[in-house]
């Protein structure tokens, strides 16, 4: 059995923000796909399972992307010589409209998901392109990959050039159709994606809000990104003097919402979030490529916003959540010198909790490795580095998101399964 | 003979900021060391000569690492939380003071030379410690290993703890015996290093300039790299307005010095630089991890000076030069912002350009690939990367700046001669 299982090693996880805890050479035991505890010495009832003996390596949760654009993938690390918008219309928009081609899309989705789960991250929240068929593959891989979580049809109605457009009836008919086509998967779901104000009328907006609230739906979009797209936002919606009004006056600004970046996000705003429990997905790679901004991150946590972390492919330039943890460690540097060097930077311990346990709540999920929570771990060999001391666990764990150790993760647990 | 052929692939080069010259399929001539030529239809008379096919692999200039501290490679992507002045004695005295074992230098040293090598570094400028012995065996192993460059025995006679310090009369001894003892070696030669003025007596900055002016020595060292070291050093030299003057009076400061990072440098200390023709190294990533600030690399370049680049291991968190080539984009946007968005960034070509033909310069090397000059190559094979649709030459070059292609170096040639 692929579920039940005792996992020897070096455990650690994020109970809470800028909290590591740490059992060196523990047995994480899982039964039936979920957490029956952490143990320093194995229960006598436990003897039996199947064990795996990792001796040193790290036992570490599950990552969680909480915001990247599957039908971007193909651009990775090429393209960044732009703003936002620009970008958009230069080379967004022009690799997204690739994905009408089933066939394309299985290719690259199938290798997208492939990267993913090895390379750690268990659950997604995830932008698709408009194309209805597209996102059924697209959730068909990941499921097959063994990746979790959810994924959105784009829904764009305006503002984007004609090779990849919908019109407002044929985006509300493709929705309703893939909700209804995506009730096969089990593991991945559907989020509503309204792609940023600038892409939706209001017809189409009012649409989404409903749905999602009859059908008790999740919501994802981007807010607050860019300066050039808050001017645009304003002029789009003149009643709205906050662009977060634009999602709420709808409907699709609430608990069940992730927004992208909040950038440029004001006490206002933020506080709207934290009112709404609004998550906010940080992005820092893409804004820093992309050229929007350094997010008020330690603002945002200090103010009790719930903050977790997205790699934003491929305005971002890394599939890699480590990569996404130790960029944000980074990007709260420069912003500490935006704030007139007056707020404290994170550390690696905090960026690790954003991109572990406070995604993972967006699940639903509580924060470290619960008992009675299905497993999402994944065992990570750094023995090949070099190493002329000894480190301590959090040590270990600290210089793997700076070093990005390709090929180092052994295993992966996803929603209770052992997939590799 | 390994040091005459002809390397078939795709050829590119940088003979100047922002401009890539590419050869689709050419052929690069080696004779003896030498570029004999770049081809598009191979001459006949080269016709006989050892020939290399790499297919559409990228045949790319070597890469030079301008600064980087080599006995701080222990502790590589560990120690990222405190400022500077802090972070050094917190970590980085600690981690060089190792280095009196010269069993410890031996195998740390070997390491990172391989390392250098296997990651198309084939330049150096380098800091090693106060050890006489530990820099000897770091000039070993980096000549073995294949990488060229300069490394200095630091000096520091003031400022640091007991555990690592030496007086004036040794620091001054062990210098002139450390470079009778270098002579042997003819591919790494020895450049003069006081490690930075709050580090040095005026009785050593003196001694230092003297012997370098009579020797005609190469300088290393640091400047204007955080707020609190400018503090400190207008507090030793009251009679200096410029943290630069400090060196200037000493005879440290001409067209044979290099100053890592810069970050603080006003118009008259960049002007300084110039007129002088002084060699700044831009260090992005230790710049942000120890929290020093952006340095005004677009202005640098447009007032005309010379800029480089370096990883500054262990405050920079990369050995890779591909990575500190991605960084100066991403720390120009950054810096974009700082400037009130009126400064353009870097594309992936400028940085490109400063990772190879700008560092190159400091060695007397002329721009990209040119006839008569020794070569310093890398072929990268970045077949193996996803690539859905067909990518130009150049696409794929800032792609690799991005991606960090571990493994996808197949062969280096370093002063004319292929390593592997």
């Amino acid at each position: 059995m692929s579920d039940t299982a005792v996992l020897h090693g070096t455990i650690v996880s994020a109970p809470a923000l800028g909290r590591l805890e740490v059992t060196e050479g523990g047995y994480l035991v899982v039964i039936e796909g979920r957490i029956a505890g952490i143990f320093r010495v194995l229960p006598d009832e436990y003897a039996a399972l199947p064990r795996w003996d990792y001796g040193s390596a790290l036992i570490l949760q599950g990552l969680v992307d909480l915001h990247l654009h599957a039908p971007q993938y193909p651009m990775l690390g090429t393209g960044m010589d732009k703003p936002l918008l620009e970008w958009l219309n230069a080379y967004a928009f022009p690799t997204e409209a690739r994905f009408a081609d089933p066939d394309y899309a299985r290719t690259v989705y199938r290798d997208l998901a492939h990267k993913l789960i090895r390379g750690g991250t268990t659950r997604v929240c995830m932008f698709s392109s408009l194309h209805r068929e597209a996102t059924l593959i697209l959730m068909e891989e990941l499921e097959r990959a063994g990746v979790t979580g959810y994924v959105g049809k784009v829904n764009m109605d305006r503002g984007s050039p004609d090779y990849l457009s919908e019109t407002t009836e044929a985006s509300e008919a493709e929705t309703l159709r893939w909700l209804d086509e995506a009730q096969r998967f089990t593991r991945v779901r559907p989020i509503l994606t309204p792609r940023f104000t600038p892409s939706c009328t209001n017809a189409l907006m009012a649409f989404l809000g409903s749905l999602g609230e009859e059908r008790a739906l999740p919501i994802q979009s981007h807010l607050s990104e860019n300066r050039q797209e808050l001017e645009l936002v304003a002029s789009l919606h003149p009643d709205c003097d906050h662009y977060y009004k634009t999602y709420e006056k709808y409907g699709l600004f609430n608990e069940r919402t992730v927004m992208a970046h909040c950038v440029w996000s004001d006490e206002e705003e933020r506080e709207a979030m934290r009112k709404r429990g609004v998550t906010v997905v940080h992005c820092p790679d893409s804004n820093q490529n992309v050229c929007s901004g350094v997010a008020p991150v330690r603002k945002m946590l200090s103010e009790g916003l719930k903050v977790a972390l997205g790699t934003d492919i491929a305005g971002g330039d890394s599939l890699s959540m480590f990569t996404a943890a130790a960029s944000a460690v980074r990007a709260s540097k420069a912003r500490r010198i935006l704030d007139d060097w007056q707020t404290e930077p994170l550390n690696e311990s905090e960026a690790w909790y954003l991109a572990t346990s406070a995604g993972a709540a967006f699940f639903g999920a509580k924060p470290g490795f619960q008992v009675g929570e299905k497993l999402h771990a994944i065992v990570l060999a750094d023995d090949a580095l070099f190493t002329p001391h000894p480190l301590s666990a959090s040590e270990r764990l600290g210089r793997a998101l700076y070093l990005r150790l390709e090929g180092a993760i052994r295993s992966v647990w996803s929603e209770g399964r052992m997939i590799f």
